[in-house]
């Protein structure tokens, strides 16, 4: 059988998502977990649980694992998690110990971006930067076919990019980070406030979400917007403009060719994005004088963490002995084509 | 002789440096000219009078030139200069009409952190984000010792991050940029204003400056600080705050190893860079769980530009036929030896 089949495991604050994957980026099986996000050892145990169901049907050959979180640059710990309970979590050689197969560990975006480089929005580009617009923002950033983790291996935490002095207040402990007004929770936050005060549109919401202020979220603004309400679509605009700002500002850092949007919060479709374009022409220095980059969603969903996390592992396995688990091999895509021009040097 | 000499011009907005550069990146001859910036054709005769003055003592392989505006992909063309009148000016083929020698041009921040990378602050570093603190910011990043110039060109053009919605008006067009926080120019805007206002900094200022309000600088403020003056100690802290948070952001987003602080306002040293510092510890997202890069002061100084340009020069010119002078070829140190980690993978 030729066909080499990888696990790819999507870990998020509240879900497993996990999938058989194959060297086109086609997820054959699937399977979803809540997450015992409490408890390292579940997590591990549910991980162990999928992979020896899936091996009973499919030949697997290597495990990705993307996981919200710091993964270190050799992809095998997950360093700090805002919303699991891992601190420097050996999970590779953890999940290795219990399957036998080689494992990769990485950050979600990071797989996701490798994803839509491969299979999705940014199929025969030389670079690509990812904004996934969630709960939070994050990102990822591939050059010249290579996702770029960055010296430490924390690159494209754009979400905690500064954008308001002195602004709201973050997660992470700073104030006035990107994801505070361009992210989902700007969203949730502005739907949980409107049902609390009890306007029109606040009601509308409350009724789509159930009747229960708590299960408000951003995207019931989104379904309320995609019926045409005015309010809401201005909602989502004004999330569209911030994300076009800090689009320019990576822009005026980075340069890429593109930026793929994904995440929840992209679902809105244009309603997000031709702001964010808009707002990100205007901001963008040397307008007038410049190439600008595009502006896309992303393609793959939300299956993009797992089956880029199934593609780098499928793709490092093949490039190392299997009894050297902790090896570190660069990934690269060894079958893509023609490529246009990449890194300029 | 198996010395390879280079020329390296660096074009700033009011004067031409010039010297001849040795492959171990020291000057051995050196020119300074005052910049006719208000003709591409005077530059053009100035670059061609330098070639022809070193030309006359040293046997040259190559010109490199470094300057202040957006170059082309190929590294041939001046596509945009905020300071000089060139719109997509042809310079690499003029000089190479001029003066059959190999040319390269680039940005001059670029060619600065290319200097600093092969013989200065960030010798034996895998990668490096310089930041250029003069009248504006300009920036460069090394990657896996390789200048990253972006999809188009790019990269680097930090000064343009927007830090304050709806903040300064910025000559680019734009208002809240970077560099209207964190340059030189937010030292010489408090400065004139202090004058004007008659403050006892401002008389001190007034008398550094030799009496006439347009000629007092941010480097008179640097002079005065060094002198002990609390309150022009105070701006340039707080010109070090805003260095920090937007050094925190570019982490964020990029996680460099090093931050190299270059350009005239570097000469306030630890004024400068200790309060860049602390700015930067106390806005990087995720402190306390993750490595923190380092924040140095440029070792070059203001020949950075000069050096770098000479060098990536020499370095192409030596990995191409002569009778080739548009083809693209990688510049890369072939010499460097023992590097760490790269770019991860």
């Amino acid at each position: 059988m030729a066909e080499r089949l990888a696990i790819g495991i999507d870990i998020g604050g509240t879900k497993i998502a996990a999938g058989v994957v194959d060297q086109d980026g086609v997820i054959i099986a699937k399977l979803r977990r809540e997450t015992p996000s409490t408890s390292p050892a579940e997590v591990l145990n549910a991980i162990s649980d999928i992979a020896e169901t899936f091996r009973r049907n499919h030949h697997i050959h290597s495990i990705g694992i993307g996981a919200a979180g710091f993964v270190d640059a050799t992809q095998s710990t997950v360093q700090f998690s805002p919303h699991l309970a891992w601190r420097n979590e050996p999970l590779r050689d953890s999940v290795y110990r219990r399957t036998g197969l080689p494992v990769l560990v990485d950050n979600d975006a990071n797989a996701s971006g490798w994803a839509e480089w491969r299979f999705g929005a940014a199929q025969n580009e030389s670079d690509l930067v990812l904004i996934t617009l969630g709960t939070g923002i994050g990102g990822a950033l591939v050059i010249d076919g290579e996702v770029y983790r960055g010296h430490f291996g924390l690159a494209g935490e754009f979400g905690h990019m500064q954008v308001v002095p002195d602004g709201h207040p973050c997660e992470c402990g700073n104030k006035g980070c990107w994801e505070q007004y361009a992210s989902g929770r700007v969203l949730t936050r502005r739907a949980r406030a409107a049902v609390t005060d009890g306007t029109v549109l606040g009601k509308s919401l409350l009724k789509a979400a159930g009747g229960s202020v708590e299960a408000v979220e951003g995207a019931h603004v989104t379904t309320i917007a995609g019926e045409g309400n005015a309010e809401a679509i201005e909602w989502i605009a004004e999330v569209g403009d911030w994300l076009g700002v800090g689009i320019a500002n990576i822009a005026a850092a980075f340069d890429p060719g593109i930026f793929v949007i994904g995440g929840g919060v992209s679902a809105a479709g244009d309603m997000l994005i031709e702001p964010a374009r808009a707002a990100f022409s205007k901001s963008l220095t040397g307008r007038g004088y410049r190439a600008e980059a595009r502006i896309v969603r992303a393609h793959l969903g939300p299956n993009a963490g797992l089956v880029g996390a199934a593609d780098m592992s499928r793709i490092r396995a093949r490039r190392r002995r299997p009894a050297n688990p902790g090896g570190r091999v660069r990934v690269r895509a060894a079958a893509r084509s023609s490529r246009s021009p990449r890194r300029q040097r």
